[in-house]
Order: structure tokens, then sequence, then C-alpha cells
């Protein structure tokens, strides 16, 4: 498989939005679309598309533009969305539930497996078919069901030592809730999710524009 | 009150790390440190901390490093957390709820002053005190409280049209959890939260570093 390693992190934070635009293209049965048409859709210049698209391969075609359904399914190929991914959701409060409940998550390919709270009143309730277990269960849950991805929902406090606990036992990406930063070893991915800095961040360009 | 329009996203973005870490070290009564030691907490270069913070006035103090507890408060003062903020939420899903049952927003100054829903059934419902009213009263209601953030939880489909009533009625920060980029005039800020677009991140990452 082609390694795009030296592919910058805002591109790759740029293709997950082409995805979505293409997503809906694709539902308003649209079958091509320029970069130009792109840009004033997503807000990116028509050169930084067609700059960013090239990273991966040459999709577009002089005078033709993009193929709307090819595009879509090529850059569904290089997010990883073509393949189906096991995860599990450790921290069962309202954050936890409320992203258990999606069922995005589940049509994109990531299946959570198994729920785990620390919380004895949480145990033995289901959200979406999953029974959620103690957290004591987790490491065991992992390994025998090559678990892949581990969401983290819990507070600041324990959310360290459960992704090391994650990672022992194979998993190898976290998607981090807790306002924390986890240190891990290097290979493993984390993609975190700080709601709170997401909030002082608008409230910070809110003063600024006042 | 000191502008700094030129301050780039980037640092922007650092501020509420920073915020974090400092918050931390006060509450582990821990009362001055260097750019040093606040790099190994970070993860960024001391280099950057100091060029950071320099940015918004002197902080530090050679050879004595930062004062904890006033490095704290004027980085607050910065992210705007000296003041509270009245908010409102729409769609009160799985997402909009764990958001209205947050404590630690309120604790930062956000207040959720009303929660509104179109499902007839969400109607009444209370969270966190506050009684879930039709979308319809939303308007009048943003008007009457004066309220300046809006918080969208809704699906992709109605949300542009549920930011352009926000801003119409005189809201000037979203925070939007809609898997939308949402089209609304320049002077208001919009700070997105797309879990989608985080989670596809992820998959790019993990299946690069398979």
């Amino acid at each position: 498989m082609m390694k795009n390693k030296k592919v910058s992190m805002a591109v790759i934070r740029r293709l997950p939005k082409y995805y979505r635009y293409l997503t809906d293209l694709l539902d308003n049965d649209i079958k091509r679309i320029s970069s130009q048409e792109l840009s004033k859709l997503t807000d990116f210049t028509a050169s930084q598309i067609r700059q960013d698209l090239n990273n991966f391969g040459g999709f577009g075609q002089q005078g033709y533009g993009y193929n709307v359904e090819d595009l879509h399914k090529e850059l569904g190929r290089i997010l990883g969305l073509d393949k189906t991914y096991k995860a599990v959701l450790v921290g069962a409060g309202n954050l936890g539930q409320a992203i258990a409940n999606y069922r995005g998550f589940e049509d994109s390919g990531f299946k959570i497996m198994g729920i785990f709270d620390k919380n004895p009143k949480m145990i033995g309730i289901k959200l979406r078919d999953v029974e959620i277990e103690d957290v004591d269960e987790m490491s065991n849950f992992i390994k025998e069901n090559d678990i892949e991805i581990g969401i983290i929902c819990t507070p600041k406090e324990g959310s360290q030592e459960i992704a090391e606990e994650m990672v022992k036992n194979g998993i190898s990406g976290i998607w981090n809730f807790a306002p924390a930063d986890l240190k891990l070893p290097e290979e493993i991915t984390v993609e975190n999710v700080h709601l709170n800095e997401s909030l002082f961040t608008l409230s910070y360009l809110l003063k600024e524009n006042d």
C-alpha cells in the first residue's frame, strides 16, 4: 500500500471535510464537480484542493473535474473507511452515552463492542445492545476480541492508567475525550477531543471580536 | 483593552492547554514554574511557550520562571473566563444532553439558560433545571435574555437555519456540533466540533501507522 508519511496534519484534517462534502454531493446525485465548485462549497481555494488531493494521486481530469463517486470512494479508502474497526468505550457518563448512542459511527465502520465503567450502578445497563461491564473486565475483553480502538470518556483522573492498560492489551488507536494529554508510546495514535479547550477558544475569539 | 488581532490560531489554540496545566499546578499547590518545567508537562518547547506567552505581555521573570497563580489568572482573563456567558442549546438529543449536563462548562462561566428541541416528546423535560422548550420559542428567548452563545447539537439538516436565526437575534458566538460548515457573517465567531471528522482522522492515522 502507498504510504504518505509526508502528508501534513493540516492536509489530513481537511480530508474528512472533503469526504463529507462528497457524501452530500453523492446524496444529491451530482456526478462530477470541478475544483472551483468544490472551492465554493468548502471555502478552501481551488488550488489548495488540487494540491491536497494530489498528495494521494491524480484524481481530477483537466476540463472535466472530479468524478464524485470515484473521488468519494477513493477518499473513503484513504481515510480507512472501507474497513471495520472494533472499539471499546470506557466511561459511560453523559458524554460516553452520547458517543455510544451515536448511529453515525457504526455506519462508518466503527463498531463499539464493549462499554466499561467503574460505577456499579451503571454495570448491566444496555447502550445499543451492549451491556456496560466493570472496567476490571476491559483488559481481557480487548485481548480476546482483538480491539483496535479505545474511546476514553472518563474524567481526567484515571484516564492515563486506562490508556496504558488499553495499549498493553493491543489497542493502537485512542479517541480521547478526557481533558488530559495522554503520555503513550509514539507508535500509538491518539486523537483528542478536548471540549473545554474548544469552548475556551470560542470565548477568546468572542472577546477579541467584541 | 489590549487587542491581539495578530495572534495566530495555532497560538490561540494552545492557550486553553496552558490554562489547563496551570489549573492542575494550582490544584497541586505549586507556586512557580519555569518554561523548561512547563515544557516537560505540555510537550511544547520552552522557547515556544515563552514566545506564545510573550504575545500577551511579559509574564515570566528570568531566573524565577512564572508565578503559577498570576499566570493562571492572567490567562483566564485573556481567554475571557473572568466573565459569564449566557448560552442557549438547540438539539436535546444524546449529544445535546451530554453537553447540557456537563458541569464543567458552568463552572467556567458558561451558563446554559435555554434548551430547545423540535421533538414534542422532549419538550417539558428538564435538563439540570432548564426545561426543554419548542425550538419556535428560541428567537424570542435569545432576544429577551441577551444570549451571547448558541450551541448547536442538531443534525446537519436545519443547522444553517438555526444558526441564522440565532445570529438575527443577537448571538455573536456559535459552538457548532452539527456536521456542517455554517455560512455566517464574518463577524460571527464559530467554533466547530466535528466528531465524525475527528474519528476519520484517527482512522487515517491508524491506517498510516499500521
